[in-house]
């Protein structure tokens, strides 16, 4: 791999065909001589230093135009490039694996700087990187090759394991545990206390929030989603799950491992969503429910109920699966051809009956 | 009270039930011996020497088998309890007095922080907390016992009353007013302009926002939640208000006391919310609309007229009582068989026509 | 202008009706004498050293006994005006011109505070005002008369042109550019990973986002908003876009010129937005689609699909003309109606049967 950094202008970094090939798992297919890739680009935009990857076959009909170096792309496909091709089973995991290689947002250097406020009783790893401005409170540990953003707020006894990073201006409240290689996006708010409240005759106390929050491993947060601590127990985002931003994440709720869930999407307290779910943008989910695994919610869904059984379900009051839902709405924009149905057969009646009458 | 802080752990704590009865205004009625209590949990899960409650009579099986070193309950349930019973009309808020007394949140020492930015024309009480990496501009007053956590930036001519919490990270426009005993959570904003504008031939000119925030005593403020400052007058958030994360309180709205409104919830420009009203997760309350005192909206509603009768309210287009919306609700759910009925009416019109064609 | 700055107390300023309808560009009608504007209110409350505005007709009995010192009011009103008119066809537009006179918001003073962070290679033009606190990293550059308020956080290789306005508590991740005359309000996220991931049997593998965000000039972004970076191209927000709180723009969006979005709107990966659009608050608008110039979507609405002619569109599933929507909508709100006649017509042709039968 060439790097080359000058001063004043983003790197210039170019990897040869079969590195990409390597590092992404691919088979090299070389139609024309080996290029050296430079970046990634979408398959009708690419020129032929760039890199693109075709994982759709509804974008097929581009293969025989692309100015691509060399195309990602599944074997089926393959021989319909025209240009080198990179051939593996998943090709958007290849693209995924490619975009790694050509990333370059800043990569920080281990160390404190020297305005991060640090409590003298926390433990951080000589390896970890610490930016400008970061508060770190008491009896606060952090592993190696963590990176903690500019700005960031890290208050008592928290620990970040290994590899985790914190973007700038992160805000984690106190005990909250934080798994390996989990990344946190800017904004993201984790162990706010949950919303919990009694009431005393109209006016409403306060329930402290006794809990804290769980992160497991290889966990996303999006920018300015919030993970509220639980009231008695923890709050648990489980290995591998990936939340957008602008989520908001209430006090008690499980989410298991590997599930997604898309920017907006609101989950009520206690509840516990299972494990390879999808929630899709803007949904919101009951609180004290439960929902199975392997469960997808179509966008701006309100599932008020339980789900037991794995499937795709949408809508609200309550959602349903997604096929049953469709056919319901298709009936509701029908509603007026009902009604005029409904008109003519009340017409119909009233002719017959008077001319029965007659 | 027993407060032991041991270097590199949490602080443990044990309080007796005579100390629990009398802070939370419970009668003890001992079932087995005084136990002393290092913390709370759920009625299923307690051991004997936590603390549990019974507020939902649903869980009362719970009552028989809990482990738990005592529980707080109504007196009509306090004999069916097999262990210590501190016995209260409202066990929940009972529940909610204890969890203050084992809350281990941090608690910041009186000072300013010697990383703190802090103009020369800030009045600041000597028992204040002023955290690291704080900013506070000029003429700002910070009242006594106020907290400000990590990295909060706090705008000229803000005032912040007694005893009032800034989580970190919270930011505070210019000239708001906070009352007492407030919680602001991080990432909150508060002040930010509100969303106003002319349009000169197509293209927008601002209108300057020059009214402020004025937040009453006891507010809580979830994290990030946004309060817009007013364009001529102040958006007034009334004392007593419960607001949880990731709410939107646009310009000039006014929010009662005493009402609490969950998450992701928006209030449009100019509305005014009444007291004791109760706003569940993710409802949108138009602009320039008034809703009336004790008012419960029910979770993902849209509210776009004004409600001048007390009760609980859902849906959308409008919203309507909720028992008249859960009706209509289901009639779309039968739609279906709606459909079906005038389908067999239509048959059965024609098979008669035909017959007496014959 | 008259403006006096006293210690402690706010500033104070007058200013001439002639100056005011100079700089708003009216024309000047004195019914009274000339009086000194200390500020605006809105017509019933305004006195008589107060400006007030009439831009909406339905206030117009407001004039009669309005107390303001003068009132910007459009031509064929300006004779029902009993006090000074300030006459001009666009009545709002003058009033926030007005408003721009009478602004109080702190005015930074140029220059570097002591405790920001800048990196040595950062180009920062002199008359730049970067408050206390503030981070900026490496090769950023930073234009004339451009604001960055406390606490926020610039990355690596960002640009910010002449006389754009960061409030405090701002997130720029690395390589955003960002126009003139812009303003971003705190909390708010530029450049955050758009949320792509592919799917190794069941693990979420990242997509680095290797584009980046290009917001245009005179773009407003609220409070808490979140502007995601591209995955290979830019996310772009084009001129004179204006953004309210906690709006979620994600991954390779286009927004078109002129276009406004009010709070809590989402607009999923790669949709494209037209000029001159209105998407009211709390919308969803679906990924890979494309909605036209002058497209007006009413709130709450959820645009699943694109949208090819201007107009005014409402609801969901999909969302349609507003006047057809609204008119489903009350079709809905008739259902009980409607299956009230279809019992009637079953019944009567019971009975017609039964008749036959006899």
């Amino acid at each position: 791999m060439l790097l080359a950094l000058c001063k004043k202008c983003l790197p210039k970094m170019s990897i040869s065909l079969i590195e990409i090939a390597k590092a992404i798992g691919a088979t090299l297919q070389l139609k024309t001589e080996e290029v050296a890739i430079t970046g990634l680009a979408p398959l009708h935009l690419a020129n032929n230093s760039q890199l693109s990857f075709l994982s759709n076959s509804k974008f097929k009909s581009h293969l025989t135009q692309t100015q691509a170096g060399a195309v990602i792309i599944a074997p089926d496909l393959a021989e319909q490039c025209s240009v080198n091709a990179l051939v593996m089973d998943n090709p958007y995991l290849g693209f995924a694996k490619a975009g790694a290689l050509f990333d370059d947002a800043p990569i920080p250097t281990a160390g404190i700087h020297a305005s991060a406020v640090i409590d003298a009783s926390a433990e951080i790893d000589p390896t970890a990187s610490i930016g400008p401005l970061v508060c770190i409170g008491r009896y606060v540990k952090i592993g190696a090759q963590v990176t903690i953003g500019a700005g960031s707020a890290i208050s008592d006894y928290v620990s970040i394991d290994t590899g985790s990073t914190l973007k700038a201006n992160v805000t984690i409240y106190h005990k909250v545990k934080i798994g390996k290689n989990c990344i946190i996006h800017s904004g993201a708010v984790i162990g706010s206390d949950g919303f919990g409240m009694a009431n005393d005759k109209g006016r409403w106390v306060k329930i402290p929030q006794l809990g804290s929050v769980i992160l497991g491993d290889d966990v996303e947060i999006g920018a300015n989603t919030t993970v509220d601590r639980g009231a008695l127990e923890d709050t648990q985002v489980l290995s591998g799950v990936k939340i957008d931003n602008q989520v908001q994440v209430a006090h008690n709720v499980i989410i298991g491992e590997h599930t997604a869930i898309a920017a907006q999407t609101g989950i009520a307290g206690s509840t516990k969503i299972g494990r390879y779910c999808i929630l899709a943008g803007a949904t919101a989910i009951n609180g004290h429910i439960t929902i199975c695994d392997k469960v997808i919610v179509t966008a701006m869904s309100g599932v008020a109920q339980s789900i037991d059984e794995p499937g795709v379900y949408s809508g609200s009051n309550p959602a349903r699966k997604s096929r049953d839902w469709n056919k319901m709405v298709a009936r509701i924009h029908r509603l007026d051809k009902l009604t005029q149905r409904v008109k003519a057969l009340e017409a119909t009646i009233i002719e017959k009956m008077e001319g029965q009458d007659e």
